[in-house]
């Protein structure tokens, strides 16, 4: 079965954009997933198709109603849909590389995108909205994030990688960054590969690499290596 | 003098995708500012356009060759450019908004979008490139991560954003997560606005407000609350 994505936005036509091409594109032509792009302004019911209010309690900018927004999500995604529900956030949980993987595993995912200053909470509570962040930082909404998501995602669904190692040598998914690449030429600008690289021995490029890792993690991450046990 | 982003891309068929609607694509049509894509191939001096090559030292995937790349930079990037040069990586600095707001007071931006296993080390070095990661999970190339961070740069540039007050009350900014929203409807399935923000107390909604935000952060972000004290 493929991985079913629906994405309620205000800007279908930003779908699939990037995911259209390359990898992701690639699986979307031979249904490894599908995409569905749902225009949440048609779930408004005045004639101006309504779909944000000005803040209860005063403030700048609009927030999304929470009526429109659950008939959209009602439609999208109706009583029985195995697949979570996310709000790109930027108050949500950082998403991780074990979420990413876990969504891999799924049936597929819906996502709300956020436009305007919010959400109206009621709506988040109501439909059980999880709410996710790309990161510590604002977004004109949440399509970009969305872009992002089901990049990191889509990646890991079978068949899409063409080498399947590809993704486990990776930062993060052993808790730590991963080590300097190199290759041809084996001169640049004066620069040489480090001999080690070059020397055939398996287990000393192995010892490099690992430690390479740790030192950038140590200099760049500290918080990673706080977080989990160097151990694989 | 407006804001110019230069993009070295595999794909420069991504550009400006999301970022040629709404906001961003507004301001991109009233030259607030401009998006230029680069396709690095183009920098290739084999007659295959050869960008990458096995990675020295074994092991799974391609590596972004060092000297084509350092090309495409040098064209897109002559010395003297003022622009810093980011290249977007899992191994990066984490992105925040303090960061994006630097960039978007400044001259422009030169991103370059890796692919494959990674970019040549000596690249990096030689070229001085600022290693800026969106998030603790891998995409297929950094073109989603160049959408999403010019995303939130370009809503920071003058003009672009209707409501410039908008921009100082969302989080992240103060330090802390936002509030909750509502709007219209007063009721929506049995739910009711909090009566706080409909009394028209403004000293009451306002304390509601920094309270639902320190909640919210102390629940969902400890640890932004531990990386500064929370004062405005």
């Amino acid at each position: 079965m493929s991985f079913s994505a629906s994405v309620l936005t205000l800007y279908p036509e930003m779908f699939p954009g990037a995911l259209g091409l390359s990898l992701a594109g690639r699986a979307l032509v031979s249904g490894t997933w599908s995409l569905e792009a749902i225009q949440i302004r048609d779930f408004a019911s005045d004639r101006h198709r309504t779909v944000d209010d000005t803040p209860a309690g005063g403030g700048a900018g609009m927030v999304m109603r929470a009526d429109v927004l659950a008939s959209a999500i009602d439609h999208a995604s109706p009583e029985g849909d195995p697949r979570p529900r996310l709000l790109m956030s930027p108050r949500g949980k950082p998403l991780t590389q074990a979420r990413v993987r876990e969504l891999a595993a799924g049936p597929g995912v819906v996502i709300v995108c956020g436009r305007f200053e919010g959400v109206d909470q009621r709506v988040i509570d109501a439909r059980v909205l999880e709410e996710v962040s790309v990161g510590d930082f604002i977004l004109s909404g949440g399509e970009p994030a969305a872009l992002v998501l089901l990049d990191a995602v889509v990646r890991l669904l079978p068949g899409v990688m063409g080498n399947a190692v590809s993704g486990d040598e990776e930062s993060f998914e052993n808790g730590v960054l991963e080590h300097p690449h190199y290759t041809r030429p084996q001169e640049f600008e004066g620069r040489q590969i480090p001999e080690v690289l070059t020397s055939g021995n398996h287990k000393n490029i192995a010892a490099w690499r690992r430690r390479e890792s740790e030192r950038l993690t140590r200099e760049r991450r500290p918080d990673l290596l706080a977080a989990q046990p160097l151990v694989k």
